[in-house]
C-alpha cells in the first residue's frame, strides 16, 4: 500500500547513505568534534550568509525545541506560541517539563474560521500590551521569546514582510524570535515562497533547519545566525540528552545534504509532487481545508471517500468537523515518486 | 593517526549500512511503529528470554539514563549511584535537570586504593540502613531506585554472584535496579563475564543495551524484561525529546545486531583486541590503572611516554596522578584492525 | 483611606493573636509535629466529619497548589483547570517549574458571555473525549487530575449537583479532583451555598482551607478526606519549601480558626458585608460584571467613576471594557467593618 | 520536660506579638508592599549599611535556598557547597527539584577528623582547578555559585579572613558568593565572631538573615547589598511559591527585629546560654564533638547518659558513633531561660 501519512515514511536520500557507507570506517573524534560536522557546519553557514553563526546537529525536533528554548529563556519566562504549535500541542509537555510556560495566542484564522497555524506581529503586540497593562503582571509569567514555525503545522509560511513584521516586534521588545524548520525545506522551496535561507537567517535570532522530515534519517541544524549561541550551549544540549556520541552521523547528513544546493533541491521535489496532488483532489472535487503551499495537504473527505480510500492508500486523519466529515493529511516528501501519484489519481478515479 | 580514544570513532558495522540501504524506500509507520523496530525488540525479547519483556528503542545514554530515571522515580525519590558513575558526573546534570538527586555512594576501591567502578550490595544495604536510622530521614531525598553500569565507567564488571547480591538487596527493600548497558555487550564477550544477557535481564527491572558504542550509528534498547514498563513510557520518551521520528533508524540497526548474534560475536572482537592491547601494554612495562576486562584500558604512563605517543596515537587523558603520571584510556571497538595494534606494538617498541 | 483591595488587608482575626501570645513560650517540636498542629488537625477532621482525613498545614496558596498537584501527578500529566483559574494566570508559572502543564478549559459563561471561572461535568468529558480519540494522544500531555477553585477567582461558587457531576466525571475516568480553598469559608458562608463542609469533602480527592483569606496570618490546610495522602507527602512539601519549622504558627491558627466553628462563623460576617456591598452598588445603578455570592465583588464604573473614587477608597483594577468602563474588585472579608460600607455608600451618594 | 532540641521550640520574640498585635487592623497592601515590609526593609538596609541593597522577605530557609539559588544559576550550572551542607543534605532535594545539581566539597575537618561543616578557599580553588583541568568539563556542570552557612550546620562560624578569601577566589572566578544566615544572629553575636553584619554584607553577593530561628514565627530576610537582585526576582519568588500574601507578617516581624538592634540584642542571649551550657558539659566530663562557638552544641554521651537524660530533657540525636557513644545537640535561643541550664545542670549532677 502506497502512503502519503507523513514525510518520515522512507529512509534518507540516497546520497547520505552513500556518503554515510563512503566515511564508515574513518575514525573521527566524538560530540561533534568530527571533520563531517565542521564541514557541515561551514556549508551551513555559508548557505544562510553567515560565516559568524554558531550551528549545532541535534537529532530530533521536540528535543531541539525543549533545548534551544530551555537554554534561551529564564526561569521566570515563558515562550509565546500559537494554540496550535507544536510546542504547545504535540510535544508530551516536553517544554513545561523544562519549567516553562507556553503562552498561547489564538492563531489567526481564514475568512471561514479555519486555523492557519499563524500569528501576527499584531497579535504579539497585543498580549505585550495586555501583560504590560496587567496590575497583576508580576504575578504572572513574563513573555521571553517567541516560537512560530516555518511553515507552519497547518503547511502554511509566513511571507517576508510578515517574518519582518514579526521580527521588528520582537526586536523592539527584546524578544528573541525562535523559527522551527523542521520542515523548513519545504517552506522555502514551494512557488509560494518570498523569503530565502539567507533572509531568514537575518529574520530571527535562532532557528533550525529540519533534517529528519527533509531528508536525513535523523538530525536538526539549529544556526545561531549571529554567534549569539546562549553560554555553554553544548552543555545544555548534553543535559537535554540531545548529544550524539557519534556526531558523525549528523555531521555526514548535512554535510550531504548542503553539498550543492542538495536540501533545496529535494524540498523541491516535495513540494512540486505536492502542488500535483493538490490538483488532484481539486479534479475530484474534493475540498482542502487549508490552502497550503507546501508538502502537507489536507483534503476533506466524507465518511464514504474515507472509507472508500483506507486500506488502498495510507494517510493521516486529521480532524474531525461536526458535519461528520473528516479533515486528512496527505503528505508529499523528497521521496514520493509520482507512481504514487498516479496510483492515487487512479483510486480516486475509481470511487 | 590511528586512534584507541573510544569505541565510538567509527561509524556503523558494514552490515548495518547494508540494512539501511536495503530498506531505505520502503514506507514505514513514524515512531517506533515500523516493521524493523517490531522485528527488533521480537528478536530482542528472544535474546534475553523474556516474551514478556517490554523494549524500546532510544538513541543516546544521557538521554536514555535520563527518561528511564524520571519515568520510575517519584518527586521525593533520587537514584543511588557510585560516585565515579556516569550520571553522577558526565552527563552534565541530566538527572538533576529532571528533578531528582543523584546519591552517591563511594564506589569500591581496589586494595591499592583505586576505584573499581562498582557497588556493593553491603554498601547499598549500609546506605539504606543509614537513611532508616536517621531522624532527619524526612527532609532527605529518599532512595528511589539503584543505578550500576555493567561494565562500569572503569571497564569492570559485576560477576553473577555480586549481581544477585545486588538485586537481592534491591528487591528486599522495594528498589527497583537499573543496569545501564551502554557497553553490555563487552561486558558479556570478555572472557572473566560469567553472566549471560539472559541472566543479567533476570537479575534487574530495567537495563539497556547499547548501541552506540557497539557497532550502531546510534540507538540505546531499553528492555523491561517483565513487561514492567512504567505506565505511558512512550509518552515519557516524547517528552525527553528521546522518540525518533523515523524510528526504523533505530529499529534496521537494533533487527540487524540481533540477528544471528551479530552484537555478542562483534562484541568479542572488541574485548579479544583489548585482551592483545593489555598484553602489549604489560610487554612494555607500561602498568594499568585497573585490571579491566572488558575493551576499556588504563595504561598509566609517564610524562615522557605520553608525550612519545601524542601525535602518534590517539587516546583519551583520563586523570593526572599526584606523582606526575597520567592515567590514559585506550578503548578497542567492535572495529579494532589488527593493524592498529600493531602498530602501537611498533610505536611503543620505538619509544 | 478604606480599602476594599482584598481579602488580605488586616492581619489575623484577634482570637488568633490571642492564642499565639498564650501559647507563645511553650515548647514544642518543630515541622508540624507540636501539640497545636495535632489539635489543629483532629479539629478539622471533625469539622470534615472523616476523621480518617490526612491534614497538612502550609503556608500559601500558590505554594499548596504546586505541592498538592506535584505530587498528585506522573510526570506524563497534567492538571486541568479553566482558562481563569489561578494555576494558569497568577502563580507565575509554579505548576510548570515543577515540570506539569496546565491543560486549560475555557471556563463557562453567562448569557452575555462573561466569565463565570467555572467549568462544568460536561467540559471535562469533552475533553476526555478528545483526548480519547485524538491519533495523536501519546504524543500530549495526559489529564491526570482536575482543579477547580470554590469560590472561583470570580467569586462564583458551585452548586452540590454541579459539584457531584464534576466529581462524577472525575471518579468514572481516574481523575483526582482538586479544590482550591484558598477562600473556601466565603464560598461555604454564602446565602447561595447548598454544600456543607462535609459534603464538600466527600466530593474530592483533595481540597485545602484557605486560612491566609480568611482571618489567619497565614496557613492553607490540605486534606486529603479518605487517608489518601500521596507517599511520603511530608517530603514533598519539605522539598517545596512549604514545611515551616514552627509549625506552630500554622498549627495555633487554624486550631483557633476551628475551635467553636469561628472558620465559618467570620466567613458569614464577609458575606453578609459583601451582600452589603452589592445593595450598595446597585442602588446606585453600578453594574456588577458578575452575580458573585461570596465576599468579592466585581462593580463596573465608569471612568469618571474610577477617578472619582480613586483617593476616596482602594480597591482592584479588574480588567478595562472595549467601551472604556472598568471592571474593579471590591472585597470585603472577616475584617469589615460596617463603617467602611457606610464611608463607600456616602462617597458614593456624593459622586 | 525542658527542651535543647532546636532554636525554633518557642513562638516568637514577645515584642514581635506585641507589634502585630498593635498593628493587625491596619489595612495594608499585600505581596511585601505593605508600609511594615517598606520599613523593615529600609532598617535592614542601614543595618548592613547598604542603602542600595535590595531585600526580599521570604517564609523558610529551604525555600529561601531554593529560590535564591534558582534564581542566580543558568541551568547549565549547579551550586558548590561541603557535602554537611543544609542544601546538599537536609531540603528533600529542593535544589535538585529546581533542576540544579549541588556539587559537594568535602568539608574542612578537625585534627581529630571531625566535620566542621566549613570549607576554605583553597577548597574551592581546587575544585575550580580540577574542573578547568577535566577535558570532559563540558560534559560536566559547571561550578555557578558557591554556597556556604554563617553558622554552619556545625555550629562553627567562619573568620573575617577566611570569609574574605573565599569570597577573593569566587570574585576571581565570577562565582556568586552566597551566605545562609538562618542562624546569623548567633554566628554574629557569639564571643568568637569578627565579623560584623556590615562587613558579612560587603564579602558575599546575596545572604539571608534568618528570622525563623531568631526570634520570629518564620521570615528570613534575603539581602542583595549591592542592588543586585536577579531581574524579576520578585517573580521567581512567588513561582517558588514563597511569596506571602500578607507580606506585613514578615514586614512586621523583621522590622520589630531590627529595631533598636533587637536581633543582635537577642542573638547575644542565645550565645551567652550556649557559653553556660558548654560549661556545664565540661564541668561534667561530657565532651563536645565540635568546639562550637554559637548556639548549638554537641556533647557526646554515652548510652548510659543517653538513657538517663531522656524523659528529663529533650534534645536531638546528632549521630552514632562507632564506640557506641552518641553525638547529641543541645542548641540554645534567644528564648532560653536560665532556669532551664540550672535544670539540666540538676539531672547532670544527679546522675
Amino acid at each position: 500500500m502506497i502512503s502519503f501519512t507523513c514525510d518520515y515514511s522512507e529512509g534518507a536520500h540516497p546520497e547520505i547513505l552513500k556518503r554515510l557507507s563512503e566515511t564508515n570506517m574513518e575514525q573521527q573524534p566524538g560530540y561533534g568534534e568530527d571533520a563531517f560536522s565542521a564541514s557541515a557546519k561551514a556549508r551551513i553557514r555559508q548557505a544562510v550568509g553567515r560565516p559568524e553563526a554558531d550551528v549545532f546537529l541535534l537529532v530530533g525536533g521536540t528535543q531541539t525545541n525543549a533545548t534551544v528554548i530551555d537554554a534561551m529563556l529564564r526561569g521566570y519566562e515563558g515562550v509565546v506560541a500559537v494554540d496550535t504549535g507544536h510546542i504547545a500541542v504535540h510535544e508530551a509537555g516536553a517544554i513545561e517539563f523544562g519549567g516553562h510556560k507556553v503562552l498561547t495566542l489564538p492563531g489567526a484564522r481564514t475568512k471561514d474560521g479555519r486555523p492557519t497555524g499563524k500569528m501576527s506581529a499584531a497579535d504579539i503586540k497585543a498580549l505585550l500590551d495586555r501583560n504590560r497593562g496587567d496590575e497583576a503582571r508580576d504575578h504572572m509569567v513574563f513573555p521571553g521569546m517567541v516560537y512560530i514555525s516555518f511553515p507552519t503545522e497547518y503547511g502554511t509560511i509566513y511571507s517576508k514582510s510578515e517574518l519582518s513584521a514579526i521580527y521588528g516586534i520582537c526586536q523592539e521588545n527584546g524578544l528573541p524570535l525562535f523559527i522551527d524548520g523542521a520542515r523548513l525545506g519545504y517552506g522555502l522551496a514551494c512557488d509560494e515562497a518570498d523569503v530565502t535561507l539567507e533572509e531568514l537567517a537575518s529574520l530571527c535570532d535562532v532557528f533550525y533547519i529540519g533534517g529528519t522530515k527533509v531528508g536525513a534519517l535523523c538530525g536538526e541544524a539549529v544556526v545561531f545566525p549571529r554567534g549569539n549561541a546562549p553560554a555553554h550551549f553544548f552543555t545544555t544540549v548534553k543535559q537535554h540528552g540531545a548529544l550524539l556520541a557519534k556526531g558523525r552521523l549528523a555531521g555526514v547528513q548535512f554535510d550531504t545534504l548542503f553539498d550543492d544546493g542538495l536540501y533545496l533541491k529535494i524540498s523541491h521535489l516535495a513540494t512540486s509532487q505536492a502542488r500535483q496532488l493538490k490538483a488532484i483532489f481539486r479534479s475530484h472535487g474534493i475540498p482542502l481545508y487549508i490552502d497550503s503551499p507546501t508538502n502537507q495537504q489536507f483534503p476533506i473527505l466524507t465518511p464514504e471517500q474515507l472509507t472508500a480510500l483506507q486500506g488502498q492508500v495510507a494517510f493521516e486523519v486529521w480532524e474531525r468537523l461536526p458535519d461528520g466529515r473528516v479533515v486528512t493529511r496527505f503528505a508529499t516528501s523528497w521521496a514520493t515518486p509520482s507512481a504514487h501519484l498516479e496510483k492515487l489519481e487512479t483510486i480516486l478515479s475509481a470511487l
